[in-house]
């Protein structure tokens, strides 16, 4: 069987099993290893209640990396001092049964804000996990990292970009499901090259593969204390290094841009309660800021994520949502269509509402603007509003 | 029987009814007439989308006003310029049937947006608007302007500033349910006095009292494109005029920013599918602005308000909320405190779980947020988030 995950790249082993954290049996925790050091770029939640795991990979991030740690069913954030120190001293054990520095060692964590750290419990499960690294282990891994999401978030890509070794490929895993509004940042992403690349260039790839996936999704509008994105590119194909003006760069950026962009749609797509995928494509406008906030302002919105659900080809409420954001719009010539028919060009435009209807019940719903004042576009992405969302949050 | 809507002060008739605009029998009409000219002060929706009611009123609110005509049932929004020329009409109508001029009138409509406006149904309903204009018919006027909400909204406040023919006294009206979430502006709501007082005072008077009030509650974080407050003043109390500088200026902002206030909580209070109101108090902040930013982002996160309906009692969407906002906080000390209980201090506390979940069982959920930066606070509220607001929203 392929590896079609984070073990994908050459040199990445990984596990993942239940330790207890969680009450069900489903896996908690998962340990990503490189058999060589890795380059690391990350990008991280604005939220200023930071979680003490995604401190410590902070504060790390620019080191080189072998292996990252992480836990579901326990987000390790606003749960005490203690809980802090706990931190630390888990980064230093996993290093230790690794024979690495604790500096190489990067640290995630999603679930529950304010719950004790479960320490021991993570340290039992170490010897496990590290006997149990292995290529075929990514989905394991995969799994140990979902807390409400339904299904397992993987994806790979080959770059075309040839090493010495062999042709630079990428793999990568992601958890999402609430608490989804990527700012600036993004939920656990992690994703892992075997390409040789200078830290820079990695950085600013994963800096703009991000803005253009996970930040334009959008499940409930509530930044989470937990996001981030870690990529890990170990340099085994042995390419020639990737600088940012390298004639390979832009092709890397692509690939790590639609790695992110397939795992952001698998997100969005298994957001909790969602039945139905919407994408906003806002084009005509005067900078490509006013365009993304547009474009995640109608996917983030209530009262239209509601009438998807319910099939409503409600456009009044997608110009309500235009017209409340602070963006340049021609409010006399805005055209918006859904599902690919005309509804509005500045004037309500007649249309079969029975087709409409009828395209409206299937699981994507394409919505796009036009708001004339310009040349930029920017697509964003997010799920209808149901009762289940609702019933999820409530217990 | 006491007048306690907007006929409540001297010199003011109303009159509300069925028109066909609405499917059901519901009222959808109401007119608010003076006999004396009214100063007036206005606060309208910053949604570039706006309503051509509302187009109407911002243009003409600087006059001397005698009559308001508000329908529901149609927003008059995003219908074309048709409606456009025909709300002028309707304007020009009105004023000759009531021997105004048309700038003596002001106009107002909240509904679907998108439809072609019912300009001959408005227009056949006048002559018995304009011959039930009575003091009794506050109440239906107050039925005329609602959407989906479930209960009229009326109140009323003495001032205690005497005039020579009588105390000033303010009345007023609302409606809300749906796409709440006004920004520098409002839902529609009416506030009529009979107060002497000069415009530029009137206007600074509503815009501080809307500030605290209608700005400050959130059902959806969906900002409409009709959202406007209008108070009028007819001078019919006889008091000495007020300035921005007199001693009763203080007084009336007072009386006017309890009636918004009042207002405001029965708008949020019957948001749509509602069954708790949701108070934040954030204390402790840098500036005003932070304390109101953070207020109204725990008031309106999806993940909150839908803890608060199944009676859970998670901090950690709370402090998530906080810490999401651009504001200082200190995150070591912030304290949150959920109807009276202290939760978090910088660590999690110990607290009875029984006596709090006991609590969060009733319909007011106060959360105190005290982020330890400065002496600034705000009050802000929500409600929260059901299987029904989906259910009505879908539909």
């Amino acid at each position: 069987m392929k590896n079609n995950g984070i073990t994908y790249p050459e040199g990445f082993v990984a596990s993942g099993l239940h330790s207890g954290i969680k009450e069900s049996k489903k896996n908690d925790i998962s340990l990503i290893f490189s058999n060589a050091p890795c380059v690391a770029a990350g990008t991280f939640t604005t939220n200023q209640f930071k979680s003490f795991s995604l401190l410590w990979s902070l504060k790390n991030i620019d080191n080189l990396i072998k292996a990252v740690l992480v836990n579901s069913g326990n987000a390790n954030t606003c749960n005490g001092q203690e809980s802090r120190k706990k931190t630390s001293l888990l980064a230093e054990e996993l290093a230790k049964l690794l024979n690495l520095k604790k500096e190489e060692v990067l640290l995630a964590s999603t679930g529950t804000i304010g719950k004790v750290f479960p320490y021991s419990t993570v340290l039992g499960a170490l010897p496990e996990l590290i006997s149990n690294l292995d290529k075929g282990n990514h989905l394991e891994a995969a799994k140990g990292i979902l807390t409400t999401d339904l299904v397992v978030k993987e994806s790979h890509i080959d770059t075309g970009i040839q090493g010495r070794k062999k042709e630079v490929v990428l793999g990568g895993m992601a958890k999402g499901s609430g608490m989804i509004n990527p700012s600036m940042a993004t939920m656990l992403a992690f994703i892992t090259t075997d390409a040789v690349i200078d830290k820079r260039a990695l950085q600013r790839a994963l800096n703009e593969a991000v803005e253009d996936s996970f930040n334009m999704i959008t499940v409930d509008n509530d930044t989470s204390t937990n996001d981030m994105v870690v990529c890990l590119a170990n340099g085994l194909s042995r390419n020639p290094t990737i600088h940012q003006d390298s004639k390979d760069y832009e092709r890397f950026k692509e690939s790590l841009k639609s790695i992110c962009r397939e795992l952001a749609l698998k997100i969005v797509t298994d957001g909790e309660g969602a039945t139905k995928l919407i994408e906003v494509k806002v084009k005509g406008a005067w900078r490509r800021d006013d365009a993304r906030r547009i474009s995640k302002k109608i996917a983030g919105s209530n009262l239209f994520k509601s009438a998807v659900y319910g099939s409503l080809p409600n456009w009044g409420r997608i110009l309500s949502s235009v017209g409340s954001v602070h963006a340049r719009v021609d409010i006399l010539k805005t055209e918006v269509s859904i599902c690919g028919i005309l509804v509005y060009n500045g004037n309500p435009v007649k249309y079969d509402e029975k087709d409409l209807a009828k395209r409206m019940e299937g699981d994507k719903i394409e919505v796009c603007v036009d708001v004339k004042k310009g040349e930029f576009e920017a697509t964003g992405w997010g799920c209808d509003l149901t009762e289940e969302y609702v019933r999820i949050n409530k217990e």
